[in-house]
């Protein structure tokens, strides 16, 4: 067994300000070390960040816009722009276009991921801070609805207190940022390993990922992801799973799924998505 | 895959009323199928059954031992007993042992576990229970604080709600009845994942079960158990982990578990519990 402070040292530093991607669980340290949100700041160039801050999960989109807009300026952001769109056609703002061909960050926050998605998907927008992202030509970090939406296939909402079953989960179109993924956010402190796996359960190819709050997967370009803030991060692995009745199953019948992977993952952990295991 | 009816036909008619152990998550049906209750009952041989309640770990037995007695009074039992001890010495009553010798079946209900084994565990009533139970002389059943106690390890409380962690799970020493599993009830109805985690953090050679309520984990003489009831039941299995920080993990701080195996089975579905794989 490796000893996680041997980890934590041969993590390379020169990995700390690369662009990467936040999946961040929820309700995240904005008051104290702000460890997550500083990682994502220096992660977008600290003293020479632009900024851009997509409120457009949320319902009250000009205060959680400003609450984040104070935060990284409070860090040093160079600039920083809150892209309060309201409708899909302010997704073609040229400002905001022009804003996003030079931003070095952007933060997508919480609220509904359905609303975030009904606004933003496939607009010229999205579409551009998707491919910027994806190349890590910026860094991009969600949060809750802001990480649900990481996915092709998104989990837009469903219950808890269950045994797993496809009804305890709605399934929508999500903005494909890291297509493969599965997530989940607010994950142990809100019961949402049964609605996990019954998201899984009909995308039995698709990693989940349950992200706890205040806790980042932090996708870096080399294929890794590595774990950091407060709490855990819960890989699903269902890609040799060798049974479920799932296509079978009709309303709350309970899942079955047999021999799944299985990783809980703590702070500095790394998962290697080639190798689908673990990483050092 | 194996579509499951066809698991079902599979399953020996012979099977059916042989003496089993049945571990319960709590919250069983008592009012209309009562598909657990009539299984044990048929366990225990059904119009022959001399079924024996034990309400310890309750602080109302009286209550709860005359609930279970009407039921299987209603079932048709031929004889029902509520051992009814209130301390340790009450354990030596020679009407209960001599009674313990006859039955078919006992029963010991919800409550609290450390109360049960605190009044009954190392006493010769209760070991000369387990002896019988695990020689399959009788059946035996628990249901949530009784289903709790069925290891040798046991989950005596603890929290939820957070990330696993060492400081989320307060252990003690069961009734050893199944010494090898490490039991959980009302699994996901109480978000007990981070719990059962951490409890196999420390026990990572013992096969973590995590049972949802109103189901059943049953346990066959021939070493397969076998699920029935309205929820799933959830194997975690780290015998394989290849890293944990659980030894240094200190107090609530968030623990690493990689490449545990999981399995969530529903109503029919046994598992091998000397292959430590899902069955047939």
């Amino acid at each position: 067994m490796i000893n996680t402070e041997v980890k934590h040292q041969t993590r390379e530093s020169a990995t700390l300000t690369k662009n990467a991607i936040l999946v961040i669980g929820g309700a995240e340290d904005k008051v104290h070390g702000k460890e997550i949100l500083q990682t994502f700041f220096n992660r977008s160039k600290s003293s020479d960040a632009i900024i851009g801050i997509v409120p457009c999960a949320s319902r009250e989109p000009s205060l959680i816009g400003e609450r984040y807009h104070r935060i990284f300026s409070d860090m040093g952001a160079k600039e920083i722009k809150v892209l309060d769109v309201r409708d899909r056609s302010g997704a073609n703002d040229s400002a905001y276009l022009d804003f996003v061909e030079n931003c070095t960050g952007i933060f997508l926050t919480g609220g509904d991921q359905l609303r975030l998605c009904g606004l933003l998907a496939d607009t010229i927008l999205m579409n551009r801070i998707i491919e910027r992202a994806q190349k890590r030509e910026m860094s991009l970090a969600g949060t809750s609805a802001g990480a649900a939406v990481m996915g092709h296939h998104m989990i837009s909402g469903g219950s808890s207190a269950e045994s797993p079953n496809r009804a305890l989960v709605d399934m929508a179109i999500g903005l494909g940022i890291i297509p493969e993924v599965l997530v989940d956010q607010h994950f142990y402190n809100r019961n949402r390993l049964a609605r996990l796996l019954s998201a899984v359960s009909g995308h039995p190819e698709l990693l989940g990922i349950g992200i706890d709050e205040d806790t980042c997967a932090m996708f870096e370009s080399d294929g890794i992801m590595e774990v950091i803030g407060k709490g855990t991060v819960t890989i699903v692995n269902a890609r040799n799973m060798t049974y479920s009745n799932a296509k079978e199953a009709k309303g709350n019948e309970p899942l079955s799924m047999h021999n799944l992977k299985l990783h809980i993952l703590g702070y500095g952990d790394r998962y290697d998505l080639e190798q689908n295991q673990p990483y050092g």
